[in-house]
C-alpha cells in the first residue's frame, strides 16, 4: 500500500503555522508499520487543490488530506474534491443535525457559515468527528482513497486513531510486526555516534537511524518482522556497551520524562534553584502531569540579592568566588534543599551568553550542583561556541543526568564526549 | 516567478523532526513578497529524490531543496541531482580545501566521509556556507533553478538570507512593496473575530488572515503595493475600535515579547510566584535575552508549605480560603514582591486539571494577582473545558495582560469575550 499526505492551508505553506500534524502523522504511521512516502503542502487556492488531488490520485493508494474543512471562505477541501471528482456537493443530513445539536448543547448559536461543513462530495463516505464541528470524509478517485481530516490537532489525531487507521487496515494488508526502540544520548555528535556504531553488524530486518533534537541525539532502532524484533534486546546491549555514558534514556521522549518517571517511582522530593537555566529544569518537569507529587518548588534566582535572600547564599561566597562558581552553586543547592527539607535539590549558575563572559569564565561556563541528604556533588562544565539556547538546554540535561545517575546509584559525575569540564 | 520547496529526509517525512525549516522559509519568503506555492516532502530514497527533482523542474522557476547534504550514507541530494541532470559528481577543490581548513581550525580530524561533501554535480554553482561543513549549490534543470541548502537550521537560515534571496532577486523581478502587520488577540475565537471583522470594507491590495497559536489568535494584515501599505494604519485603528480589549499586541511574536519590551523600557522590576502556571510566566520572559535586567526572581511554589515558608502566605488564609482563592493569590503576589522590593509581582494559583476540581472550584478555576507598590489587583477566572496546557497558557496570558495594562495606565481588569470570571 502506498500512502501519501496532502497538507493544505496558506498558514501551513507560508509558515505561519509549523506543521506539527504532518510530523505527528508520519511518526504515528511509522509506529504502525506504514510508511508515508510523500507529503505535498499546498495553499488555499482552489485550482491548486484540484490539481494536486487529481495528480496524486494516480500515484498513491491512500492519501490523507489535512485541513480546509472549517467554516470560513478559505476552507476549500470539500469543494476542490467535488471538482476533482466531477460531482456535486450535497448536504449530509446526519452531519447537519449533529452540528445543530452540538451548538445547542454548548449553548451557542450556530453561524450560517457552519452549515457549509455539512456539504460533502456526492460519493463521499462521511467520517465521524466526535470532538469538533468538521466531519471528515473519504472519496475514491482513480487509484486512491482520499481521506479528509480537520486541521485542529486534537480533532485530527483522534480521527486518525479511531477512523483512519481502521479504514486503512480494513482495506489493505498491513504487515503489523514492527517495533521501534529509541535510545536518547547526550554529549556526542551524530557523526561520532554513527562512526562508533558502524562496527556493529546489524541483524537483518533492523535499520538504525538518528534524530537530532538538541541537546540530544536519539538513536532509533526500527525492526520489521518477528525475527528482527527478537534481536532488539541484544542489539541495545551492544550499543550501550559501545557508547557507555552517552545513553541517558530508552524509549522516552525526553530526559525530563525519564527523571519524572524515576522520581514518581522513588517517592522522593526535589527542589530546584536556577540561575542561567532560568526555570528550564523545573518547567520541563512541570509540563508532565503528576510532577507536583515530587517537585516541592522551583526557584529562579537571577540576581545575587535573590540568591542571598531566598536561598541563603553567603554574600562573602559571592564576593570571593563569583556567582558562577562551584562554591556558589553548592550553597544554592544546599539552600533550596533545606527550605522544605527536600530529598534532592538541583542548582545551576552560569553564563549562557551571548554576553557576560570573561577570560577566566567564558560564555558557556556553567556550574551545576546536586544536593542530597548525604552531601553535595558539583561540577563546572565548558560549553564554548554554543548558542544561548543550547548552553541552557545542555546544562539542564547535564543537571538531570546527575540526578538520574544518583537515583540509579551510579557515579554522579562522568565524562561526556563533547562536554568539557574545569578542574576543581 | 514560481517558487517551490522540496524538503528531504526520512526524519522529516516520518515525523521524527517537525519541519521548522519549512515553516520558517515560507514565512521569510512571504515577508519578502515571494510566495512559496508548493512544498513537497520526500524521504531518503535515491529514486524518489531523482523523480521529484525531475518532476518539479518542469513546474517551477526556482526550487529550494533543503537537507541531504551531510556526510552520511543517507545524504543523497547531490547524487540524486547529478542523476536527474545526467552528469557526473566532481570534486569541488575550493570546498575540499575549506573543509580541511575548517577541521584543522577546530582542532579536529576530518572523517573520510566528510570528503563527500565536496562532491557536486558537474554544472553546479557552489554556494558558500561560512558556518558549516556542507556547502550549498545551484543547478539549472529544465525550467527551474534547484538551489540546495543544508538541513541544520542556523546554517540553512544564514544561507537563505545571504545567498538564496540575493540569488533570486538577481534573476527574477520581485515586486518588493509588501508589508505585513500582525495583531495579537486574546479571549475570542477565530470565527467570532472573523464575523466581527467581516463588516470592514477592506482597501484594495490588503488581505486579512488568521493564525491560531494557542492561547492567541493572530490577525495578519498583508498589504501589497504602496497604496495598500499606506492604508494599514487606518485599517488597524478600525480593527482596534471593533475588537477593543481583545487586541493585546502589535507586531510581536508573543505577549511575553510585548511585556519584555515594556518592562525593559520602563526600568521597573518584576518578581513572580506561580502555582498552576508552573513557571510559564517566568520562563516565557527568560527565553528573551535581556530579561535579567527586570526579572528579579521567578518562584514556583507548588505546595502550601512552600507558599508559607517562601512567600509568607498565612496558614490561616490557606485554611479559610484554600490555595486557589483571591485571598491566597493576593498574599502570594504581595509576598514575592516584598522579598526583593520589586516594583511589580504576578502570582497565580489554580486548578489546571485534568483532576483536582470541586463543585465550587471546577478544573479551570484560576486566581491571578498583580501586586504593585500602590496595591494589589486580583481576579479569579473560569476556563472550563480546556486542556491542562490551555488552562496554563491562558492564565499566563491573562496575567501578562494585567501587567501590560498597568504599565500602559489602563484599567487592569477587563472582560475578554470567551473568558468568564467569578464575582468577588
Amino acid at each position: 500500500m502506498k500512502l501519501e499526505m496532502i497538507c493544505t492551508g496558506e498558514e501551513v505553506l507560508a509558515g505561519q503555522i509549523v506543521d506539527t500534524n504532518a510530523a505527528w502523522f508520519g511518526n504515528t504511521m511509522m509506529e504502525h508499520g506504514i510508511e508515508c512516502q510523500r507529503r505535498v503542502t499546498v495553499g488555499d487556492r482552489l485550482e491548486d487543490l484540484v490539481s494536486v488531488f487529481k495528480e496524486r490520485s494516480h500515484e498513491a493508494d491512500v492519501i490523507l488530506v489535512n485541513g480546509g474543512l472549517g467554516p470560513t471562505s478559505d476552507d476549500l477541501s470539500a469543494e476542490a474534491m467535488s471538482l476533482a471528482k466531477g460531482e456535486a456537493l450535497v448536504e449530509n443530513e446526519i452531519w447537519r443535525e449533529r452540528l445543530e445539536n452540538w451548538f445547542t448543547r454548548n449553548g451557542r448559536v450556530m453561524a450560517l457559515s457552519n452549515l457549509k461543513q455539512a456539504m460533502l462530495p456526492e460519493s463521499a463516505i462521511m467520517i465521524d468527528n466526535p470532538v469538533g464541528t468538521a466531519c471528515g470524509f473519504a472519496v475514491k478517485l482513480n487509484r486512491a482513497w482520499l481521506f479528509f481530516t480537520p486541521g485542529v490537532p486534537f480533532e485530527f489525531k483522534q480521527m486518525v486513531y479511531e477512523q483512519f487507521i481502521p479504514f486503512v487496515k480494513q482495506r489493505f494488508d498491513i504487515a503489523g510486526d514492527v517495533a521501534l526502540r529509541k535510545l536518547l544520548t547526550l554529549g556526542q555528535g551524530e557523526s561520532s555516534l554513527a562512526d562508533t556504531l558502524e562496527q556493529i553488524d546489524l541483524p537483518s530486518g533492523i535499520t538504525i537511524g538518528y534524530r537530532s533534537f538538541m541537546p540530544h541525539i536519539e538513536i532509533k532502532l526500527f525492526a520489521r518482522g518477528v525475527g528482527a524484533i527478537a534481536q532488539l534486546d541484544r542489539l541495545e546491549a551492544q550499543i550501550r556497551f559501545l557508547l557507555g555514558n552517552a545513553i541517558v534514556a530508552c524509549d522516552r521522549k525526553s530526559l525530563a520524562e525519564e527523571i519524572h518517571s524515576l522520581m514518581v517511582n522513588s517517592g522522593l522530593s526535589l527542589s530546584t534553584a536556577e540561575s542561567c537555566t532560568g526555570g528550564m529544569i523545573a518547567s520541563q518537569l512541570i509540563d508532565l502531569s503528576g510532577s507536583s507529587s515530587y517537585l516541592d518548588q522551583g526557584l529562579v534566582t537571577y540576581s545575587n540579592e535573590s540568591k542571598v535572600r531566598v536561598l541563603g547564599v553567603k554574600p562573602e561566597t559571592l564576593d570571593d568566588h563569583g556567582a558562577v562558581s562551584i562554591a556558589t552553586v553548592e550553597e544554592m543547592a544546599k539552600g533550596v534543599r533545606s527550605i522544605l527539607n527536600s530529598d534532592f535539590a538541583l542548582a545551576t549558575s552560569g553564563i549562557a551568553g551571548p554576553t557576560g563572559g570573561t577570560d577566566d569564565k567564558p560564555v558557556g561556563t556553567v556550574a551545576i550542583a546536586l544536593a542530597t541528604k548525604g552531601g553535595v556533588y558539583s561540577q563546572m562544565i565548558k560549553l564554548p561556541r554554543r548558542s544561548r539556547e543550547l548552553v541552557r538546554s545542555l546544562s539542564t540535561a547535564v543537571a538531570f543526568d546527575m540526578l538520574r545517575r544518583e537515583l540509579l546509584g551510579e557515579a554522579v559525575i562522568v565524562d561526556y564526549g563533547s562536554i568539557g569540564r574545569f578542574q576543581k
